[in-house]
């Protein structure tokens, strides 16, 4: 069992218990915090975007089809389906001659409900443009086109079945992943991802591992080491995109710049790069929820960037109110998270 | 630390995990099953409705407003806000005079998304009677009503405050809570629900002998054990107003009536009444996890039942489906679990 990470209060007392485990590592994959079974492979998830859309900019498609800052920074995204997300995802459909047809992440509602709800007053219904990973799933897109330019082929028909894991898209962004965390994935636990590409379990040394390499480039093949730094900056420079309104990765993001890359994966994952501490986090909840994700991101954050910030405690210790605003309790770090993150280094 | 009760599987993989603890007693408090720690307190919140709800029978106030079977179910719900609830919980409420000003429980949006979302389609905004306790706080505005008829003072001014804990309804709520489960509650840890009346923390044997209780009548008061079967039998009657299309509580009633009394808690929590085995279940998921606590109470449903049914299968082995509809996952009974329900009683 790994230790309670966070802490779940109802006005004096616990009454929720997360548990999970923490990896933080440098480059060259030494520990610089280990707390709970970080050997376990997990499934990261989206929490892995970055690290997924490097084939994106090492294979040339992001010059070929000149993507802006926006445009990668969505495509490391789980975006809230917003009017600018969906736009800019419908923009690099445009850009290959192509539209949301082409997406083959499945339909789904923006998760930010007023959004929704004002869709619903307009009576629009969603599409795959709405569905969280449609950026990531743009640049899969963009990478076959190129693939099809340079075969000489039809882009469309080429795409076409992007998700499965023998087409040719989805194997380079399989090397992309075993190149980064040193794990073949091929011979890892393999899932389906919500937006149907295969998901491998990989261990959160390994995870942790890829981002301290994506965040100083050491480790990695030069074209993929210069497609992380460009991905990093175009996500510090477009924070919105890469999640939306309220989201923890954008304010984060918004209020750190280049000192942190942090995403959140589903089922309670987080990956993070501190790229100028030359660090690599990886976390998972083991009972899967985004609250506590979020909270042990943001106390591992506050950690080791040796700041208290209002964003990031207000993660860490989220007040929770009820149905008329009454504060009724909070989440709070464990002790074992706490004392983890205290120890020197 | 309490046993892993639910796993999660993403293809053949465990993705992640529900550690809690389930008690199952009968009503002398002989222990049945006792999984994890059963001894540690923890908020039961709307699990214990039925318990809550014992005074608005009791006190002759259901009688007194001629409450019906749906109406009684309502004052045992956490519902979805679908229009039968609301105008059910308004019906209450203009038998009294009164209207949903007199609601103290705050607005809450129905939680079954295509009412919701034909409410926004039609310019509709949602308030009390939307809020899944509406049916509770209408029945505590019933008894409020009563106390104030029998005072001979005015039932608006009476009611007011009625969530405060030392209201004279709430004071009735907390004697009907003790004299249950057989623990003070006001020496118990103290916190405020979602809908703010006060919520106490309380161990799952102790909440499990309640429902023994309250399934069997024996080891309560005769006013109570009367109100315990008759509010049982309302909801045997009108599933639906428990909880609403598709949920758990609402399903499993109507295909199994007065066989099992169930209800479900935030953070986790189920508690139920089988009363012809004359056994009470009250379980808690750490986590506080909805999926993980239905799939809970499902498993031990069917083994207490002895039954094998589809509504509770479903539940147990929850399929989880990505966006495209493709089977991703599922939930599954773990081990400890599979082990202590098998063993015999």
């Amino acid at each position: 069992m790994n230790p309670v990470l966070i802490e779940v209060l109802r006005g004096d007392a616990v009454e929720s218990r997360h548990a999970g485990a923490v990896a933080i590592v440098d480059a060259s994959g030494a520990v610089h915090t280990a707390l709970g079974d970080v050997d376990r492979p997990v499934f990261p998830r989206s929490a892995v975007k970055l690290l997924q859309a490097l084939p994106l900019v090492a294979s040339g498609a992001a010059d070929a089809f000149e993507l802006t800052d926006a445009e990668l920074a969505l495509a490391c995204a789980s975006h809230s389906g917003e009017p600018e997300h969906v736009a800019t995802a419908a923009g690099v459909l445009a850009k290959l001659g192509l539209d949301a047809t082409a997406l083959e992440c499945g339909t789904q509602w923006p998760s930010r409900e007023p959004v929704l709800r004002g869709m619903v007053a307009r009576g629009e219904v969603a599409g795959p443009l709405h569905n969280n990973c449609s950026g990531k799933h743009s640049g899969f897109v963009c990478v076959a086109c190129l693939m099809a330019r340079n075969a000489g082929t039809d882009p469309a028909a080429f795409a076409r079945g992007y998700v499965a894991a023998e087409h040719p898209v989805m194997r380079e962004v399989s090397a992309a992943l075993s190149a980064a965390t040193g794990v073949d994935v091929e011979r890892a636990p393999r899932g389906t991802d919500g937006c149907s590409i295969p998901t491998f379990a990989l261990p959160l040394r390994s995870l942790a591992l890829a981002f301290a390499r994506a965040g100083t480039g050491l480790g990695l093949a030069d074209a993929n080491a210069r497609a992380a730094r460009r991905l990093r900056e175009a996500v510090a420079r477009a924070p919105f995109m890469v999640g939306g309104t309220d989201r923890f990765d954008t304010r984060v993001m918004q209020a750190f710049g280049e000192q942190l890359f942090c995403k959140i994966g589903a089922e309670g994952v987080y990956c993070a790069a501190l790229p100028a501490l030359g660090l690599g986090v990886a976390l998972k909840i083991d009972d899967g929820a985004a609250r506590a994700a979020e909270a042990a991101m943001a106390a591992v954050a506050q950690a080791l960037l040796r700041v208290e910030h209002d964003v990031l405690a207000g993660y860490s210790h989220l007040v929770l109110r009820n149905w008329r605003g009454t504060a009724v309790g909070a989440l709070r770090p464990a002790q074992a998270l706490a004392r983890a993150l205290a120890a020197p280094a």
